[in-house]
This record gives C-alpha cells, structure tokens and sequence, in this order.
C-alpha cells in the first residue's frame, strides 16, 4: 500500500537508528534467572517505558507479586503495559513479547562480549548479543514500526495494545495471574493477539505457526527394600526395583516411535485436507532435521511424516531414572527405589486427563503382570495442555499477506513440538486467535551461545509487523 | 585336647588384656582411602611388627609400590608378614588380614566414638569401633592365640606364615604382584590357607564359607544424534538412544529374577549331592532376609532357593543408567548418548569370558531387531572370575571340628554372594585351599556406623583359632 512503502522506505533510510535501538536493548543484561542483574531487569523495563511514551503509547510497568530468587524473597519483575489508539472502528491488536533474556557470560563460549551488540566483523549481517532474538529484536521491531509510522506521519491501522513481561525465561510467575485480573480491564476489547517468539523452521523461509504440543510429564515409582542393598549379597534372592521399572518403560515406546499405551493413537484428532497441505507444503529437506541432531538418525526420510512427527503427533520420551547408579565408572547398588521419568508431548484431542487416565491403566495393568511384590504407583508431574489455533483466521490471512509482501514468498505453516504455556494462558483467557509470527531464523541460537538476529530479518520483520497491522485492518473478521 | 584346653583357660582368664590389645589397635585409625590417615596406616603397621616380634614371629614390613591418593603419589601401605615355626614334620598354615579400614565420623552416626573402643554400657558385651569386626578383631585373634600359646608354654602345632595387608578397602593395590614374586620366596611351602574377614550369615550360627561368587560389570551403550536434544522439537522424529537402551535392558532379567541371556543357565555346574545336603542344612529362616532388607520381597519363600539365589546361582542386576537425566524433578532432554550398567554374579563354570561372549552376542543381536539407527557398544568394564574350593578339605574338616568344640554346634557350610578378590589371587597364584573362617556375626556392620564384634566372638574366635591350629596337625592330608 502507500502507507507502508512510506514506511519501508523510512525502516530502510534509518536502519543504523534501529540497530542502534537494539544495541542499547542488549546493553542492558535483563537476567531474570539471577538476583544479581535484578536492578537490570529494571532498567530494561524502564527502558521500554521510556520508549514507548516517547512514541505516543500510554505506558506503564505493573507489580506482578513476589517471588524466590537465589534465596531471597524479592519483587517479580513487572509487567510493561502500553496502549495506543481507541478508535472503535478499528480492531484491536494485542501484542505479547518479553524483555528479560537467558543468562550469558563471555566463558562459556561467546565470539564477542554478550551484552554489547556486534555486528559481524564477517560482513554477513548477523547481529550478535543476548536477546538479539530472544525476544528484544521482537519486541523492538513493533517500536520500530511505531516509530516509522510516527515518523512519516502514517496513521495507525489498528488500536494497539500491548504486553512484555521481564519473566519469561524463568517461568512467567505471576503473569496467568495479572492475565485474569485484567481480563475485562485492560485486556478488554482484543479483537485478536500476535506473539513474534519463536523462529522459522530453516533459515530462508518465513513461517506462521498456529499449534503447539502440550506435554504430560510423568513418574513411575517403584519401591522395595526399604534400603539400598548390595548385589552380591541380595542379587538373585530379590524383586529388584530396577528390574520392574525398566520392564515397565520398555513397554511405553518402541523403538520406532510408536507409543504403546492402549487407546492414545485413538485419541488424535484426524489429519485434516487443509492441514495435510500446509505440511506438504512446508520448505523442509530431511539434510535440515540431519544437521540439526548432528546424524542421521530420524525414524524416516519422508519430510512430512517427519514434520508430522516433529508437529503434530504425540511422542513419548524416556528422560531417565532417578535413584539409581547414574555417575561414570561402576557401582553394585540394588537401589531400594527408582523413579522412571517419561513424558508424552501432547496434540489435539489428546489432553492432559484423557491421556493420563490411559497411562495410569496401562501401567498399573502392565505392573500385575510382572507378578513383582514391589510397589508400583505412576505420577503426572506436571501437565501442560496442546494448543491449536484456526490458521485460516483473518489475522494469519493478514500475516501471509504481509510475509508475501515483505519477504516474497509464502509462509510455511508450522507448529512448534514444544510448549510456550504463555500462549495457552493467552488464549484460554481471552479467547481469542493468536498467531505466532516469528522474526528470526532456525539457527538464531537463542538460549545458547553466540545468539544472533540478521540484520534483515530485523529489518524486514519491523515492515512485516507494519505490513501486517495494515493488512488486519483492511481483512474482513 | 590337653593342650587346647589350657589355652582357653588362659584366654578367659585373660579377657581383659586381649580386649585392651583390641583397643590399641582400634585407636589407631588406620584408614587407607584418606591422605590425611597415612601415618595412621604406617603406625598400625608397625603396632603390628611389635606385637608379632613380642610373640616370637619374625615379622617385617615390606613394600609395595606406588599409588595416587587424594591427588599425591604416594607410597602404598606396606604389607606386614611374618612367620613362626619351620618344623618339616609340621603343615604350614598360611593366614590373611587386614590391618586397614573404612572411613568412619562420628558424625555419621556413630553412638560412641569410631576409633575408641568401647564396651557396650548396656551390658550386651558389644565392642563398638571401626575395625573392631573389620578386620582387626580377626587379625588379633591370631595374635591372642599366639600369645596364649607362648604364655601357656604350648607348643604351636602348626608352622606359621602371615601376610597383613594395609590397602584392602581400597582395593588391595600391590598384593596381586608381591604374591606372585614372593611366590617360590616368603610363600613357598604353605600346605593351606586360612583368611578370616567375613561374616556368619546370622547372629547365631558359626559357618565355614567354600566358595564366592564372581562378577562381571557391563555396560551398554548407545549413542545417535551428536547433541542432546530437546524432546519438544525432536521427540517423535528421532530413534531416541533412551528408548533403544531401555528396550535392551529389560531383556537382560526378568522380574522374577531369571537371567534371559540364552546360554548362561546351561553353562552353571551341576547342584551335587554334597552341595544340595550343605545347603539344607544351613540355618536359616526367611526372617533373616526379610530383617536385612527390609521387606518381603524375595522371589520365593523356599529357604534353600533363597540361599541358592544368593550363593550358588547367578544373577543379574541392573544399576543404572549413565547420560540420562537422573536428578530430582523434571527434564525433557533426549539424552545423545547413554550407558546402562548392569552385572552378572558368576558362579562355577559361569567365569568371565564365556559369559561375556554369550552377552555380546545376544545385546547384539537384539539391537539388530529393533531396527535403530542409533549405535549400539557392549562393554565388559570389569570381570571377576567366581572361586569354590574344596570344603571336605582336611583344613575345613579341622575347621569343622574346632567349631564344635568352641562353639557346640557344626558350622554352616556357606558361600558368598559377593567377591572377595584377593582370594581368588592366592588360589590362583599358590593353588592352595583356602578356609574361609569368620569370626563375627551377620549384624557386626563392617563398612557401616557402628561397627562392633561381640565379645564372646572375638574370645570364642581366639579359642577357635588355636583349636583349628591344632586340628589341623591332627588331619591327615
Ligand atoms: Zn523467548
Ligand atoms: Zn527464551
Ligand atoms: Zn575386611
Ligand atoms: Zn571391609
């Protein structure tokens, strides 16, 4: 449209501006895993407010209780809330991001000090530093569409509201909260919500991501003896615990995959025709899958069913035993007690209570067999619910328009295998779509060392978040 | 005998004396695992050179090599030997122990100081130290019996050899090497050999002990993709080295004990007559295991499987896994690679090496079943071949007939579950029979928090060690 070539046109004239936005974002080492970078996450939320104001947002940090960090009871970092526009004719767009980052520190392995943006020496573009994509490239690629939009006198096409929490990497304690109270107050009115933190599934293709796997984590628990014992002395005269617990975990899964749990491949929803194209059509050779794992080691070489396996299946993977020898080197233990730790990723259809209902049968079903005198109880540990969005809605039909315009070409549709319960809090609370509009590419390393964002995919995913308001306004809801 | 009573008459009138030889030796805190304890180690040595050179024994120390301790290379304990009496017309009984022991802090758990010997103020005739059972009783035993020997002007029937060692709980380094150099040296000319340092299987009934079990360590490992992985984005995609391993070892054992190996229950030597008759006889009840696990949960209520489980048949158990998550809580990591441990305790015509060869093949074989991709290694880490030896051996018939004068009842003929690897050295290396003549109870609690040794034990074990002496010239070879 005229508005947005304005605005790109701005985006790609104050470039060094933005990039220099960010820099001062990765300045300020926002740790939220750690009381010693506490007045960091401060400041970085100080920051954004001072940001956001300047850009015309009405903006404020709000408490969001206390936590333990390091042993001490201290405040959680707060919450930045911010909203621009009112205008009951538009739709309203909500906007999620978090400004605190994992941890880093030059030792471990990083090319350039972590907390001072660098741009490659290489002349390739990437953009180093912690958070560089995870999540204040994001996050700043909305101020910077604000900006650009301000800037050359561009109306905005939506009403704006928004949301970055300084807790994300360490568990967004106290967010479902705040999410629940402000329901019908701040949150009022969202007509939809975009999220942009997670990344394209390889490196040169933009994505839209509309499901994520939920995940049943679970112990099996056997006990017998009431001590340790050696087993030279007791090998051969008792139901060793360890013995029961592998039979058991060899049941759930078999090599192939397959998970062997009556009544659980029951349970998937069926693959629809939509969703079978929007993973035929998905840009994914099986070298990316080889290259990630380091091996060739997939269960097959046929990209969608691997996709598939990857997205949209439950897995089941056996973590390990505790209680057990588990050092180097060799130990005689009869251990007393072992707990067997295994998890099932969840899909559609397969939810946290249906699924555990099946596992509890089996496994207590599969225990009477052994015929052991131990004792046997499974326990879900934690159960976090799949998630699945309409990827027909008019809020993806604006951010396919938008990547087709910005990156020239058509997004994949993706899901993610893992969780982000954020999300589902989001969406179970406020009810509405949400799509997940990543800005940084498969091997941005977030988490790890040398994290980067390109300076195109920073560049380019500020015009998409701009592109994209200005879609959703014009798409029919 | 004539002889043999007036010795027990001077051991009982010399009670006090000999548990005041027991004190001094128990103050000595002669722990071999820790530098801070090596003056402690060389003094218990030479406590022991003074004491045999009183006795009339030519005694010396010598050395045995090298090792590294907590970080330092440092002289290895000295092993003590010595010998008394070199009449042609006399067998030579060659005796074993250690003058060495376990850690002990009183913070542990100790009810009374560890390394000061101190009689049971509740009057049950208990001596608690560290030692006290393990092994300095039974090495003082010797020393009584010399003595009440000397003082009672008896002469002693038997030509004597003894080697002490310092660095049995810490793996006996050194002695494998000087037993074989001193082979046709300082052990030429032993007719048998006598070691006391194990247990009656209970607290009431003497035993000879004829045989110990072996042990062979393995570990399995299998390795895939070259990093862990997260099992959000990768389960369900990969063949997971966990399921592959878990799937392996549950078709080591079953849970009822059975080793599923094919081939290793037909390699086991034949029950015979004698063996089945000693096992019978053994007192036992499935109380005693039941108090020592704490539990019911033995394979059968028969006590002769039960005894046969432990001593005679093989078993198999599973440690362990290395690599996996085996921490308290939750991880959803796929682990990259991973080694699961598991022994076998070898029994007669079971030994190392066609144990293992029935292992590899079968692990292999397996693994070819389940269709991986992963790698699969089977290792063996450690071997340890099983030991029997003749138990109607004049030794153990004078043995036999010391207990029941000593003690008024025949011994249990037992075997150990577990290893003792130093008598597989001298039946190896001097091809003697080796009587495994226990002093103390099955509740004494070597290597635990109250050590103790009954008083009644270490005076009736002194008694028995003088009758054995003199049985032992009486039987004919
Ligand atoms: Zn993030
Ligand atoms: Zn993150
Ligand atoms: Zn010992
Ligand atoms: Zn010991």
């Amino acid at each position: 449209s005229m508005a947005t070539s304005k605005i790109n046109k701005w985006v790609d004239e104050n470039q060094s501006h933005l990039i220099d936005r960010l820099a001062k974002a990765v300045g300020i080492p926002s740790v939220s895993g750690n009381i010693a970078y506490i007045k960091d996450v401060e400041r970085m939320a100080e920051f954004l407010i001072e940001q956001l104001t300047e850009l015309g947002v009405k903006a404020e940090t709000r408490p969001v209780g206390k936590h333990q960090l390091d042993g001490k009871e201290v405040d959680l970092p707060p919450v930045v809330i911010g909203h621009i526009g009112n205008d009951p004719n538009k739709k309203t767009l909500l906007i999620y991001g978090h400004y605190d980052v994992q941890p880093a520190l030059k030792e471990d392995g990083w090319k350039f000090d972590p907390f001072t943006l660098t741009v490659d020496p290489e002349g390739s573009g990437k953009l180093y530093g912690r958070g560089s994509t995870d999540d204040k490239g994001p996050v700043l690629g909305w101020l910077n569409a604000l900006e650009a939009h301000k800037e050359t006198g561009t109306e905005l096409p939506v009403n704006l509201k928004m949301i970055f929490e300084g807790m994300e990497e360490n568990g967004s304690d106290g967010l479902d909260k705040f999410i629940e109270s402000e329901k019908d107050k701040f949150f009022a009115g969202v007509d939809c919500m975009c999220i942009s933190d997670n990344y394209w599934l390889d490196t040169k293709t933009p994505c839209l991501t509309y499901g994520l796997r939920g995940i049943n984590y679970y112990e099996i628990r056997i006990s017998g003896p009431d001590r340790d014992l050696h087993s030279g002395a007791f090998g051969g005269a008792i139901h060793e615990p360890m013995t029961d617990l592998i039979s058991l975990m060899s049941k759930l899964v078999s090599p192939q995959g397959e998970i062997l749990i009556p009544g659980v491949k029951d349970l998937i929803a069926p693959v629809t025709k939509d969703e079978q194209e929007k993973f035929e059509a998905i840009h994914f050779e099986m070298k990316d899958i080889h290259d990630a794992i380091g091996g060739d080691v997939t269960l097959t070489n046929d990209t969608v069913k691997t996709l598939m396996g990857r997205m949209r299946n439950p897995s089941l993977s056996l973590h390990g035993i505790e209680g057990a020898f588990s050092a180097v080197g060799s130990k005689t233990v009869i251990p007393c007690s072992v707990k067997g730790k295994f998890s099932i990723r969840l899909v559609p259809n397969l939810g946290i209570k249906n699924t555990t209902d099946l596992v509890i049968k089996y496994v207590n079903d599969e225990f009477m067999k052994l015929g052991s005198k131990n004792k046997c109880q499974v326990v879900l540990t934690h159960g976090g619910e799949p998630w699945i969005t309409d990827p027909n809605h008019y809020s993806f039909r604006a951010a396919h328009k938008a990547t087709e315009t910005v990156w020239g070409q058509a997004p994949d549709y993706t899901r993610e295998g893992g969780s982000i319960p954020i999300t589902l809090e989001f969406a179970n609370i406020l009810g509405v779509n949400i799509c997940l509009l990543p800005v940084g590419r498969g091997d941005d390393g977030a988490h790890s060392t040398n994290e980067k964002l390109d300076t195109s995919n920073y560049i380019q995913g500020t015009k998409l978040f701009a592109e994209y308001m200005h879609n959703l306004a014009a798409e029919q809801a």
